[in-house]
């Protein structure tokens, strides 16, 4: 493998959880880390990393590989400051949850070199909880990680860094930055605003302190779990994504209208019946 | 206690767990089960009941407390017909979903009575699973248990209820029925629809098998659980909570759609924070 010395710019529960993997199964790696320095000095006390910096542009320097571990606009931001200081032939890739935006900017940056230099990506692992604190050598074991090219086919060193992420035990979906951004408005990004929507619901009618709220089971727990992740990194994704969700929500909207429709009418039943088979197939 | 004989109508995941959970903890009660004659052999095997009938007049005679454990409209059904069956000073409570509809059946059968005779409850428990085969004695442990009385005081015979189901783990909580079914269409019925109506959306624009569908992640997970959960009981809480359920969704939808309207914008951020809060609140 040529991938020796890798930079991880951004030391939180994404990057953070991302040198503890790389360490536990690729030891002789050289990790370098950026982020604040209390960050760094954290992640060195767990081993996470070998050196650090808070300047990503003195964290890649000689690095064969950079994972940009930051939320979307922050990435695109840091793509660019660190280009004039990567080496010749160093590829950077990231985790961000949204991809043609980065893709483009990649383009901008990295001209027609684009597609060698920078190979999109996105884990699709995460928790409600973010941080170092919370970052654990499993997080990326059996999740899906896309890698969104910027050309037909990947080189050499894309197809290591392919072989370097499986090796954490994911499976790699390559998919366009544009479709992923299509899907992932319906299978992510939906389910957070419905997330963030029920539990805004729940705020207005009942009231955080209402005693009526001890009536609630472990379903409602499941349905609130993503509304209590990370702010910040959703004002961007909204922002960065913003016409698929949108289309995401207009479609949603137009299911649960219907249902109310139909409540207690033969269209309710068949409804569920046909809810019920997907979400068990796609569970199962 | 002057509760001795128990009777169990229906040995699903709610009854078949009930049984478990009493005969573990109070060994000496006699317990009647009510079921098709597979599901009485199979709760003996478990050594869940005593004796069993598949006739629910049969199962509660003699019994001084008996539980219906079916959907709403077919405990209606029951209650009506073990009614000139039981025992003179025999109480009766339900586990249904939803209590107006229970309550108001329960004062048009017993009359004056109704109050001293039937306590409607609901536990707050439950699994995607249904069937004895998945009951487990520890179902009630730590959930909320809403008993909705008739009258403003519980008799001495329905406080030993109470007692009982708090030494299954259960915390009671104690609100009318109609204040019940309005909350619960908020925090259990809603969530339904929600998860329900994500699975519509996601069947018909991404199809069960699209390869797009491998970009998902544990958030999906959780937000399909209830979709996953079954259809016919859904039925009979929609038809009897059809109002509560639909100002519910309303409510809803009100605010998914200011979420898409502030997509990107700084009302954006604030919606997400205030539902951050409010989702950690609820799930500390």
């Amino acid at each position: 493998m040529s991938l020796h010395r890798i930079g991880i710019i951004g030391l939180g529960l994404m990057g953070g959880s991302l040198a503890l993997a790389l360490r536990r199964l690729h030891p002789s790696l050289q990790i370098a880390g950026c982020g604040r320095t209390a960050l760094i000095e954290r992640a060195r006390a767990l081993d996470a990393i070998d050196r650090g910096s808070e300047h990503a542009t003195e964290a890649v320097r000689e690095c064969d590989l950079v994972f940009l571990c930051t939320p979307v606009e922050s990435s695109i931001r840091l793509l660019a400051e660190i280009a004039p200081h990567l080496a010749p032939d160093a590829i950077v890739t990231d985790v961000g949850s949204t991809k043609a935006a980065f893709a483009e900017a990649a383009r901008e940056i990295f001209g027609p070199a684009a597609a060698a230099r920078v190979l999109p990506g996105h884990p699709l692992a995460g928790s409600e909880r973010s941080g170092l604190d919370h970052a654990t050598p499993e997080l990326y074991s059996g999740c899906a990680w896309a890698l969104t090219p910027l050309a037909a086919e990947l080189t050499p060193r894309q197809q290591e860094l392919r072989t370097l992420l499986e090796s954490l035990g994911a499976r790699i979906v390559l998919i366009s930055p544009e479709e992923h951004d299509r899907v992932l408005a319906f299978t992510s990004h939906l389910p957070q605003m419905l997330s963030t929507a029920l539990a805004l619901t729940l705020e207005r009618t009942l009231h955080a302190g209402s005693p009526a709220l001890e009536l609630r089971g472990s379903g409602l727990h499941s349905m609130l779990r993503l509304a209590a992740s990370e702010p910040v990194m959703w004002e961007q994704i909204a922002a960065s994504n913003r016409e698929n969700i949108a289309a995401a929500l207009e479609a949603f909207e137009m299911e649960v209208r219907h249902l109310r429709e139909s409540l207690g009418e033969s269209a309710f039943r068949s409804r569920f019946n046909e809810a019920c088979e997907f979400a068990r197939t796609l569970r199962s």
